[in-house]
C-alpha cells in the first residue's frame, strides 16, 4: 500500500497542531517526524517534547527518523512521546541487531535509514528483521538539497532484493519527493513517501490530496 | 531591571506561537529558548527552525541557551535565526573566549552558562567581557528537578563578585524559579528569571503578570 | 578440529583460578577471556590484571575477545597479560589491517569479530588474513540474550566462502551456545564454540565434558 | 576515624574470594574497587560481575573508585553489584551534581575523586554535599608510580577549607600509601586510606593489621 | 594516462620549494599532499599553511590527500590553500555523498580512498560520482610499511567493477610503490601512482624520470 | 632573562630552513613551533615530519606548543623529532600531573599553555613543577587576531603568585606580540615572547634585531 508521510519540519513550528490536524484529515497516513541532534548531522531540529505535544492531535502514524548518534539511548522516551514507527541510521548503530531489537521489544515498528552512500549490503543479515528501509535521497540535515538521481537505482536494487528474500518490506524515500517525480518512485519500488515542502508549502490539506490522487491511481 | 524570561520548554509545541504572544504581551521581557543536543545534556529539545517559526510573533528579547557541545558550530544559524542574546555553558567551550567574541561580533548579546556544581572560577578572566550569567539552579536537561538550595549562596558571590570588579553584570537564574522564591532570588543578586511551568502551567498571561508584579513592588 | 572455550564470564570471580583448573582439566580447549570496555559496549567486564593472574593457572589457548574500542592500544598489553589468540572487532577498527598485522607482529593468532548486524562483506579484503572469525550470535555487552537464529545462515555463508577462497579459517560462535544447539552449529559449518553459562552454571567440569563428547562424536 | 581501604587492584585475581575474606577478618573497614575503563584511564581493570561476584565474602563497605568517562551512566549497576560508596571524578563529570544526587538518591554514600594537578577550587559548590573527596596521589591508572610529594600540601588544604566551612568530610589518599608514609597523611588531615601493595604484597593480614596499629595509636 | 604523484611527505621538510619545482620539472603530473591529523591517523603531518606556500612553485596538480576525521570541515580552507584534486576517506566520513558534493561544488576533482582492509562494497552507490579512487596500498599514517600484496587484487577487482559499469574512474594507489612494482600494478589497473621516498630518497628528479620512462613504455 | 621565540608557523614553508637560519643567527633563542591537529583547535599546521626536517638547521631551543588533544600521545615522537621544551594545553590534558611528568621523565622542559578565559586556578597544584606557562594572548588556531587586553592582566597576577610561592617560572606569552606592545608586556612579568607575523613579515633577520635590543634595554 502506497502511503504518505508529511514531514514537519517544512511545517511552521507556530502553529504545528494545526497542521497535523490539515494533513491527517487530508488522508496522510503517517506522520513524519525528523529528530536531528546536531552530531549525526549538523543540525538541531526538535525532540521528545514536541512529538509529545503533537500526539493528542492526530492518530496517524508517527514515524520518527532518528537522525542521532547512538539512537538506541532514546528508544524508550521516543516510544513514551508517543511514535508507532521508529526509524535508525545504519550509520549510527554499532550494534543494530540490538537496537532494531529494543525498538520491536518496544512494542514498535522499526525501520532502518541509509545515507544515500551507504549500500544495501549493510543490509545483508538485518533485512528480514525490518518492517522499512528508508532510503535517504538526499543527504540528512543539510538544506537545499534536490533529489539525488542515483539513489533510483537504489531503491529498484533494494526491491528487487526484497523479492529475491521473499520479504514484503515497506521502502520509504526521504528528500525530494514531489508529485512530479513519485510515479517514477513508485515504479523503482518504494511505497512511502516522505514529503516536506512539497506537503507544507502552500496548502497543505491540497497538497496532501494531490499525493494520495497518484497513489489511488496506482491501486485503483 | 528585573526580567522575567518564560521558558517555551514549559509550553505546549502544538500551538506555540499564541503562547510566545501570549506572554510577550503580558510583559514578559525575554523568551527564554533552550538548545538541547543530546549530547551536553541527555535529552533533544529543539533547535533552528523552532526558533526562526517563532520570530515572527514578537519583539521581545529571543534569549538563547545553549545546551550543547561546542556551540561555537552553531552561532551563525542561532543568529539568523532570530536570537539576540545567545548563552553558551562554559563547559561546553574549550575555547570560551573565542566563542563569546564570535557572539559579539554577530551583534548579539553574550551570557555564560554554569552548571550547579561549577565554580565561579571559571569565569575569573572572561567575567567582564559578559553581558549575562546564566547560574543553573537545577541540572540543566534533566526533568522533575527542584532548586539546589547552594546555588543561592552562588547567586550571592557572583553578585559581590561583580560589585567588587565595578561590573553590572546580569545574573539570570534557570530552574525551580516560582513567584513563592522569586523574592528570595532578587535578594541574593539575580536579576533575570527563567520560569517554565511556573509561567505556562494554568495560564501563561495570569502567571507572568504575577511575577511581574512582584518585580514591580522591588523597582516601584 | 572442534574446540571449546568456555568464557569466564559465566564463572564466579572469587574463585576464579580454580574454575579455570576445572575447565582446563576436563579439557576445554580454549579459555575465553571477554575484555569489555564500556565504550563499544554498555559494559566493563575485565581487563589486564585479571587475565595475567590467571595465565599461570592453565597451558590453554588465551582467546581474548577484546569487546573495545581501538583495540590497537592494547595489544602488546594483553599480549603480556598471557593471550595466545586477539580477536578483535571489526566495527572498532578504522585500521583493521593494521591491527591484524599489530597482532601477527605479536606472534599472536588473529580473529575479527563481527556483531550480529554486521555483513560478511566487511571482510573481503582482509579474510585470507585471519586465523579465526569470531560470529556474534547475540549482541556483545548485553545481558540476558539468546542466540539469534539468523546467525545461523551466516555462519554457513562465512564457511562457504572460505571453502571457495580455499580457506581453511576458524569459525567461532558466541552467544546462546548450549548442548542443544551445538550441532546445529556445527553442521552450519562453525568449529570454535564459546560458552559461558553453559558450561559454568552447575559443575564446570561436567558441563565441558558433555560438550567434548558431543565433538568427539563428529571427529570421531 | 580511621579507616583501611585495601585495594584489590594489588590482590591476586585467581583468589579474590579468599583474599577479601582475609583483609575484613584482619579489620580493614573498606574494601577498594577500582573500576577502570580504558578511556578516562589507559587501562582496563574490571567493573560490575567481579564486584557483584565479592559481595557474599564480606560486610565491609564496597567502596567503588570509576576511573570512567561519564560515570552516571553505570550508578544502578554498580549499586546492583553491591557498592556502598560510589566515588567519581570531577574530570569525568560534566555534571557534577547531577551525578552525585543520582549516587545519594540510590541510598549510597558519595564521594569525588581529584587528579592531583586538579585544584581544590572545582569543589567550591560541591563540597558541602559529598561525604567523601579522594585525592589522588599519584595519576590514576599508570603503573609503578610514587607518593607525588605535592598532594600532601592538597590534603593540608583541603582539611583546612572543611574546617572552615564547619565540615566533617572523608578525605580519602590514593596512590603509594604505605605503613612509613600514613603518619604523614594522618597529620595532614586525610582519614581514608587506600592501600594496594601495601596490603597485598605479602601477608594481607599482617599488612593490614600493621595499618591498623597505627591507627590505634592515634586514636587510642 | 599513467601519472606519477610524488608525497612531499618524503621530501626534507627544510627545503620544501626546491623540491617540489625539481620534480614538477622532471614532468611529475601532480604532487601528493598527506595532511594528517593525529585522530583518523596516529600522526600529524602538515596542514593548510604548508599548502598554500607551496602553490606559487608550481602548476601541477595538488592532488591532497585527506587522512583526517570529518574532512567536510576542511574543504574550503584546503581548496582556498590551492588544491585541485581531494581524496577523502570513506572511513572518516558519515556523510559521504555531501563530502564528494562539497568538493564537487567547490570546483575541485574528487577522490575516495579506502583503507587496505576496506571493502569495494561501500563504493557500490557513490562510485560513478568520483573521479578516482586510491587503493591504500598500506595503512595510512604509520611508517615503515611495505606493499600489502592483496591490495593488488583489489585494484584488479576495482578495474573490472569500473569496466563493467562503463566507468573510466582514475585508480590511485600509495604506499609502497617503486619502480619495481609500479609494471604489476598498472597491469593491475592502476594509473596514478603515489610515490614517496621512491622519489625523494636520493636524486629527486632522476627519480621521477625513471617512474616516467616506464609510463612511456606502456603507454608509447 | 628575555627570549624571543620567532614561530615559524608565520613564516614561509617553501623554504623554512633558511628562514630558520635567519632567525637564529640574528640572535633568536628559540624557535617555537606550534602543533595543531585540527580537534583542540580548528587547524591543522604541521608536526613531527617538519619539525625533524629543521632539527639540523639550528641549535636554538625547539620550543613546541602542543595545540593537540591528549598530547601525551606524541611526547616520545616530539622529543625524538628534537624537541627541547614541550608545552600543552591545560584544557587538553584530563591527566596533567602525568603528561608534566612524561616531558620531564623524557629530560625536556616542560610548560602549560592557558587559553585567554582559562583561569589561573587550574595551575594550582602543579605550578612549582612548572618551567614555564605559555599565557595565550589570543584564541589558539583562529586566524587574524589582536592581543587580548584582559590577558595583561592575567599574566601580571601569573608573575605575582609565583614571586609569592618563590617561584622563578618563565612566562611566556604568544598572540599579537609586536616591538610596540612587547614593553608593556616585560612590565606585566612576561619574559618569553612568541612572535609570528613580527618576526617573518618583512626582513626577519631585522625584525629579530629589533626585539633584541628592546630586551638588552631591559637587560642592560
Amino acid at each position: 500500500m502506497l502511503k504518505l508521510a508529511p514531514s514537519i519540519l517544512a511545517a511552521d513550528f507556530k502553529n504545528l497542531g494545526q497542521q497535523v490536524i490539515d494533513v491527517s484529515l487530508a488522508g496522510a497516513q503517517y506522520i513524519h517526524l525528523d529528530v536531528m541532534d546536531g552530531a549525526f548531522v549538523p543540525s538541531i531540529s526538535f525532540g521528545m517534547p514536541v512529538i509529545s505535544s503533537l500526539r493528542s492531535c492526530t492518530d496517524r502514524v508517527f514515524d520518527v527518523h532518528m537522525m542521532v548518534e547512538d539512537p538506541g539511548r532514546y528508544i524508550s522516551d521516543i516510544r513514551a512521546a508517543g511514535a508507532d514507527l521508529i526509524c535508525v541510521h545504519a550509520e549510527a548503530c554499532t550494534h543494530l541487531d540490538r537496537t532494531v531489537n529494543q525498538i520491536k521489544e518496544a512494542g514498535l515498528k522499526v525501520g532502518v535509514a541509509l545515507n544515500p552512500a551507504t549500500p544495501l549490503s549493510v543490509l545483508d543479515c538485518i533485512l528480514p528483521e525490518l518492517d522499512m528501509v528508508l532510503i535517504m535521497s538526499v543527504n540528512p540535515g543539510f538544506g537545499g538539497q534536490k533529489f539525488i538521481p542515483y539513489t533510483l537505482t537504489k531503491i529498484r536494487n533494494l526491491r528487487n532484493l526484497c523479492k529475491e528474500r521473499g520479504l514484503d518490506t515497506d521502502i520509504q524515500v526521504d528528500g525530494g519527493v514531489t508529485c512530479d517525480n513519485v510515479r517514477e518512485l513508485i515504479d523503482a519500488g518504494a511505497n512511502v513517501f516522505v514529503a516536506g515542502s512539497a506537503v507544507f508549502k502552500g496548502d497543505a490539506a491540497a497538497n496532501t490530496r494531490d499525493f494520495l490522487k497518484i497513489f489511488e491511481e496506482y491501486e485503483g
